[in-house]
């Protein structure tokens, strides 16, 4: 087998080892003479699987003990409607930052449930940045104030979080688990699993207790945060085999340490961040200091190279290259899992392709 | 590896050559060099795998071209919610029949999102059963009537579907592509994967296009069929190994055969049920004629005898038999992919504790 060094920005490259303790107990788990996936969710070979999942995100991030840890289905999507259902009543305002793509979906789905103020607005800006929180204009006793961590396809990340009255709600789906976070700071984290945590099929929430147990009761069970927190996540059959992945992709990221994935991931963004500053040749799309440290965003000065960049790249197993079909360009997804060789291969990459075409 | 005969009611046990198709290929998908659970979900590799999804399930069912096909997140108790919402248009009343525990559910549900009549009521019976076509009181004009298939935890099973002006909405959770059945006598099917088509975490949805077409605008867009549809069920990230797992396992049952897939479950049916009409040791909780052939459901006499039963059939490999929590009782879920062998094991078994313990 040879291994590429795989781009994507989610689904996205997971740990080898991972993949390999996975492969290794699929058909007989762990002696049980079943797969994981033919496991009942009550029975207890998948019930310490979940607890572990738990258990491991609660250690990684700190989690208080105001905070439930849940296990959901349908991604930030399903975020976008679950959050203002649940916590945007009639009559209340949700203070929104529009910073790009993801925001701007969010934005649009709150808007079918309740009122919605745009608290700051740099979501059309090119170079692509996020607002700064200095910038946000909230409104008194917002429901809530909801941000995008990181715009996977945009490029730009938060590098400090607002301080808010109300409270403050995050989409991080493309950079949780990449760099210390102070929970107790949000009323909700969500994110979908497919960028840091696993595989797609999975949805982090953190939440509140005292937000999630004010879901309304008029609405159906299985929009509630209330339903899903009384049912440790049990509510109806959880996905499984997504959970168990994220089990065991939290375990690696232990071994590893937050700090330290964080760090090597601040210099692997550096090292890519580097190669495209020092020539005219490559430009960064995002401002800098709003650069993500996950999705580094780029184009070549010649956009008509662009074609002939991700051929070659290809060929030689720098795959998934291709910036998002939205905005076109060049995009390297590089989040926890990512290894450093892969950087320096596409480092290498890049000068040789300038070498050749510039 | 010494694989045990698992009658778990889902999740439940996969076909074997499934399971091992999926762990040779788990780390390197078919020499891509990366694991198809690491691939973007708009790249060549991972929309085959969908696609194919997609069109065994129109093959295996005879799915007709006024229907679509969705893949989406949330199991029979998500649908719960968007059966309703998407159908339910104020003024209007759904019919609901009463069968069991998971109808039960689904009234509820419904109740929260509009006006609901129970068509026929027989989910509180003892022996258990489901309502006979022609005891169904509809309602006129009724936006939808609405089955349960089988009820796993009751072990009854519909064997013949009403005929109705109105669309026919079934939940076919437990006995999806367990035997032939006509689509276009329905306005709707829809399936949680984690009995017969795969692992937990996809929900097969088939739906009459003018109906996903009439999903109200103002429902977030995620919880609209309209908007799957539309996106090819790609509206957001799709789970993408749980539909991996769906595709295998539609394969297997192509090659397989629904017809004679159907006859072996009937088969594999028919001799547990002999089994325990032949002593008053056993006997069975569902009417004769109303009988699952998916949930075999059945108490000893000597109800002080059952855990005596759970324990000693787990230690000859036949596990999971332990009626819902609900009720009680012993269940024997023998879904498509449940060998023949299990189910001799298990009547020879059933005789030899009774020659114990009789």
């Amino acid at each position: 087998m040879s291994r590429v060094y795989n781009f994507s920005a989610g689904p996205a490259t997971l740990p080898l080892s991972v993949l390999e303790e996975a492969r290794d107990e699929l058909v007989d788990y762990r002696g049980s003479g079943v797969s994981i996936m033919e496991c009942s969710h009550r029975g207890k070979e998948y019930m310490a699987v979940q607890e572990e999942a738990v258990s491991n995100v609660r250690e990684l991030m700190s989690v208080p003990d105001t905070h439930e840890i849940l296990l959901l289905q349908g991604g930030a999507s399903h975020q976008f409607a679950m959050v203002p259902m649940n916590l945007l009543a009639e009559g209340q305002t949700a203070d929104y930052t529009a910073s790009g793509s993801w925001a701007s979906k969010a934005i649009k789905e709150a808007g079918k449930i309740g009122k919605v103020h745009i608290a700051a607005d740099c979501g059309k800006e090119i170079p692509t940045r996020v607002p700064m929180p200095e910038e946000l204009q909230l409104t008194d006793s917002a429901a809530y104030v909801h941000i995008t961590s990181n715009e996977t396809i945009s490029g730009a990340q938060w590098k400090t979080f607002p301080k808010t009255a109300a409270p403050l709600v995050a989409d991080m789906s493309s950079d949780i688990l990449s760099r210390p976070v102070d929970v107790s700071d949000f009323g909700l984290i969500y994110a979908g699993a497919q960028k840091n945590l696993g595989p797609s099929g999975v949805t982090l929430v953190i939440i509140r207790r005292d937000l999630a147990e004010a879901s309304p009761e008029h609405l159906p069970a299985i929009l509630r945060y209330s339903t899903h927190m009384e049912a440790d996540s049990m509510y109806n059959t959880p996905p499984c085999f997504a959970i168990y992945m994220l089990s065991l992709t939290t375990r690696w990221l232990k071994q590893a340490g937050v700090e330290a994935v964080y760090e090597k991931n601040r210099a692997k963004a550096a090292r890519l961040y580097d190669a495209i500053d020092a020539t005219d040749f490559y430009s960064g799309t995002a401002v800098p200091g709003h650069r993500s440290d996950m999705n580094i965003t780029f184009r070549i000065a010649d956009e008509s190279l662009e074609p002939v960049f991700l051929a070659e790249a290809d060929k030689e197993g720098l795959v998934q290259l291709k910036g998002h079909r939205s905005v076109g360009g060049l995009r390297a997804s590089i989040y926890n899992a990512f290894p450093e060789e892969g950087v320096d291969a596409l480092v290498a990459f890049m000068r040789a392709f300038e070498s050749r075409h510039g």
